[in-house]
Order: C-alpha cells, then structure tokens, then sequence
C-alpha cells in the first residue's frame, strides 16, 4: 500500500477527487489551505508580505508570485491502484503554469476502519 | 518507529488523546479539521455545496452524507507501540455508524528533539 | 528520497523556510496551525480549557502550558540533503525551553511534477 500526498491548486481540487473517485480511487482525504512553493529565488519576508497583502510585497513580487495557496490531498491506495493515481491527478492538474503541484509516494504499512477493525486494501 | 495517522471524528479528539496519553503514547500532533470520505458513490458539487451549507445540496445528499469533517492526529510511536495506539483509538472511537475514520501506519526512519538533538524512540 | 515533518514554532517558520531555501532545500509546504505536545502529564479538559483561554484552565496549567500552537513544514529532499535539513532546523529553531518541535524522516518512494511529469530527486 501507499500514501499518496498531493499537493495541488486550489480551484483544481473539486475536479481531482471526482476523477479520482470516478478511477475508483476512493479513500481520501482533503487538508486545508497550505502555502507551497517550487524551486526559485525568494525572499521570506517578501513572502510574507504578500500573503498579507501588502502592496510593496506583492510589487515585488512582480507578475509571477511565487508563493501560492495549495491544498493538500492525502490518498491511500493499494500498490496496483498507484500509476492510476498518478495519471488521473496529472490529466485533471496539468497546465501549461508553473505552480500545478506535486505528487509525493511514501510507504504504508498498514491501514485500518476503524470502525469493523478490518485491516488492508480491502479498506481503501 | 512508525508514523501513525488517525483520521477521526472532531468530537472523539480530545477522548482519544486523553486514552493515549493515558496508554503511555505522548507524542502527537493535531491537525486542523479536514474533509475525508470513504467508500461510497458522491459527486464533488453536492459535497461543496452541503461543505457550504446550500439547502438543495443538503437535501439532495439525504440523511447520510458521505463528506464529513474529521481531524488528523499524527502519532509518532515506537514499532513496540504500535498496537496498543491502534488498539486505544479503536476503543475510544469505535461506534455502530460508518464514519468512524481510518488509521494509517507509515515507517518512521528517524525522530529528532530540535532543543537538545536527541534521536531515536527516547524522544517519543 | 525522505519527507522530512517538522513540528516547529509558529514564530520559528519564516526563518526556518529562509534558511532552508539559503541551504538548496527548496521544495516545501507549510500546513496551518497545529496544536502539538511533548512528554509530560497533562489533562484533556484543561488542555481544552487554556485552548479556549478559560482563566481556570490557564490557572491550573501554570506558567509553562503544555499545548503549543505550532506549525507542520513538510520538506521533501534527497538521501544527501537530509541531515543538511535537520541541521539547518535545529540551528534555526534550538532554544533553551521546551517546545523547540520535533523533526521526523520519512522514505519517501516516488516524486512528480504535475506540470512536466519528471520524476525524482531533480524536482525537489
């Protein structure tokens, strides 16, 4: 199994849990609003201005703000359900933009309802 | 060590961190509310508007909603703690009606206090 | 490749994001605020009672509250960037009181790019 984090725009994540729970990718969940950012150079003080609105910051900024509100999906998926997850998150998220997100692939040893106690893919 | 990742009902938070406090299981960290699902079929624009508390919306889902906020509480533990984490959350959590959450078991390579730089299970 | 999660001070993270994004650690996203604790005994109720700034909570739990408002990083960084990353935190974030946070290493099996579909340690 694996623990999938995606880490998306914001106005993509209605149509990313649809296609994936169209994919049969069922088990998800949703975090608020994180504030992500790629490679570059940046200033953290800039940054911070800019997420407060403060028009010097975002002038600084220019055009192409490198901070940007995401939010994160956390998806558990059996092994042979990881490269559907993939492609449907990279069809639904792809621009031609930087600042789509990134996709995260880590370990999972277990998982359990709580509620029946039942463990393994069968929950996801 | 294992990363323990509890995604439960908002109402049962404090109960659970009280039961594994009290289970000898003291590192945990909790995140804001989050919006999981599980199994089931749902379509993304009802499930945004009932979030946003449209009546047509709330209507159309009936009287059991398939989106429903929950919080993440991430346990660190020992391998030797495993269970007895997953054991307790059970306990405080376990109800008759789905939702109750899920819990996710994820390796765990290292653990560091930033204060002193100790490493290892000492720190859990 | 590691997720590194670190559990730091709300006032801590802009310095830390400089100083990490000063050392080539560049790919992160900072999650809201969480409320985290260490070791030591404590009381659900009256934990939820200084939350809620209830004068007897805070009364009871004297001087030094247990519960911390904090904030998640999430770094992902190579296999050779790990300890650059924690060294980096901890030089950042070390004072004398409890409450400096903690820093875990995760594996962290496969990353993408959503907009380009490269994969591995060049993304991050």
């Amino acid at each position: 199994m694996k623990m999938i984090l995606a880490i998306i725009r914001i106005d993509k994540m209605n149509a990313t849990k649809k296609a994936l729970s169209e994919a049969g990718i069922t088990s998800m969940t949703a975090t608020g609003k994180v504030f992500g950012r790629g490679k570059g150079l940046w200033d953290a003080k800039v940054l911070e201005g800019a997420k407060n609105d403060q028009p010097e910051a975002l002038e600084l900024l220019g055009k192409e703000p490198r901070l940007r509100p995401q939010r994160v999906l956390n998806i558990a998926v059996s092994d042979e359900n990881v490269q559907t997850t993939i492609d449907t998150i990279i069809e639904v998220n792809q621009t031609p933009s930087p600042g789509d997100g990134k996709i995260f692939v880590m370990p999972l040893g277990e998982a359990v309802r709580v509620r029946t106690g039942e463990t393994g893919t069968t929950i996801l």
